[in-house]
């Protein structure tokens, strides 16, 4: 029993949300499962790691089967409380994150909880992989998506991911019709124009919730928006070496000692 | 008056942090200048924004000539309530983050929110730049900093940056000796070595703090790592495009439709 894998599982829409329930599931067929997820929805949470408060961990009833704790912290907590706290010193086989309700396309790999999840744990060394459905219900049919999860985890088992990168799997809903299959893409170009809603509070005070539209500004094919929109499941390998290479020659012609 | 420049400013310290001040002083001398910053710290929040909860701001004297926000909010929300609401229309010639007490380099690109704040510009297409100090002390000294920051922008005013990118500029100590110079390099090769101190509370119900020692795993001399261990001023060029392009010809030879 011992020798099976072992799977972390996590997500950021907190530890009862439907999604992380598929995950842990599925993840049961491929080794020993651990869950440690948010004990509150952490969406939106990006690369943040609590540092100005304490961190607490509680054990929880999940599925047959499953270690599960839930986590006071962000989901990069989440990860690094399993790896350097539970775990101390044995390696997960992979690490799984998700499933995401809502999807993570574009640069949203960047705010996402679920991803930054999965980033983390490549910068610790671990396969990862984040999973998101393209619905944000809580009603969300997750039954299309059970088959890409054991694909892509089977295929990260058997033939490894590069050394300081992880995946973001993107999925349509079910309502959008079958799957065309998988497409490996890169992240498309796009931002977030946002809006505020201005309220007003009862003593009178303005007060502002985020609202934003999502702008497409990329025209390729090749990109994780247009497999998505398109009826197909992305793949977009990313990493967490944000260095902008190319750019590197011309900023040495920069007189720097001006 | 209302041609010259409009200048962001921003941090992850909070609006009272010393950093900002001197980042604000300096910004005078370039354009008009619009500080949003946090009403309290928000290190380590990386790229997260405000989606369950609403959103202050607060007007607040900060030194003259300057218009002033907290707000209380991420570094990213400063960034975005600055955009879509204070300036609904005008474009910041340059959006400045920092000075961030305590260094950003390798991988804490990715947890700063300093750097996510300059990354959030990015995208935003304003030409950013974040600023940190190698030093957390709140008495840490900025003298030296001072013709650094003139000078990094000054360039990206005259010369301009890269469609999708920013600068991760990080300054040894004044105390580390004289300033070698300034050096364009890539992001480490490193990670943090975690550990986390537990406690027990009055109810006997254990907590943790997290604790961690980073490991550099670089052996470039290329790195911003290297450059500010070397006496020099470091300058990393950071892109949102997290794609791992260079595996996506690997991950296509995979069989995804198992």
């Amino acid at each position: 029993m011992t020798n099976k894998p072992l799977i972390l599982v996590t997500n950021d829409d907190g530890i009862s949300a439907p999604g992380i329930h598929v995950l842990a599931q599925e993840m049961k067929a491929f080794g020993r499962v651990l869950v440690v997820a948010p004990d509150k929805p952490q969406s939106a949470m990006g690369h943040a790691i609590t540092i100005h408060d304490h961190l607490r961990l509680n054990k929880v009833e999940m599925m047959e089967g499953v270690e599960a704790w839930s986590c006071s912290g962000t989901p990069v907590d989440c990860v690094k409380l399993a790896v350097y706290r539970l775990l101390k010193g044995e390696r997960p086989a992979v690490l799984v994150s998700g499933v995401n309700h809502g999807s993570n396309i574009s640069i949203n790999v960047l705010y996402s909880g679920t991803m930054s999840a999965a980033v983390e744990g490549a910068m610790e060394g671990i396969q990862s992989v984040g999973f998101s459905l393209m619905d944000h219900s809580i009603e969300a049919r997750f039954q299309h998506v059970r088959p890409i999860i054991r694909g892509v985890v089977a295929n990260v088992l058997e033939k490894g991911l590069a050394r300081g990168t992880c995946l973001n799997v993107n999925i349509p809903r079910e309502s959008d019709g079958p799957l065309k299959g998988v497409r490996v893409c890169r992240q498309a170009w796009g931002y977030w124009e946002d809006d505020f809603e201005a309220r007003t509070d009862p003593m009178g005070k303005e007060y502002y919730w985020l609202r934003g539209r999502f702008k497409d500004m990329d025209q390729g094919e090749d990109t994780d928006v247009w497999a998505v929109n398109n009826g197909y499941v992305s793949v977009v390998p990313v990493q967490f070496d944000m260095t902008a290479h190319h750019t590197i020659a011309d900023l040495n012609t920069w007189d720097h000692a001006r």
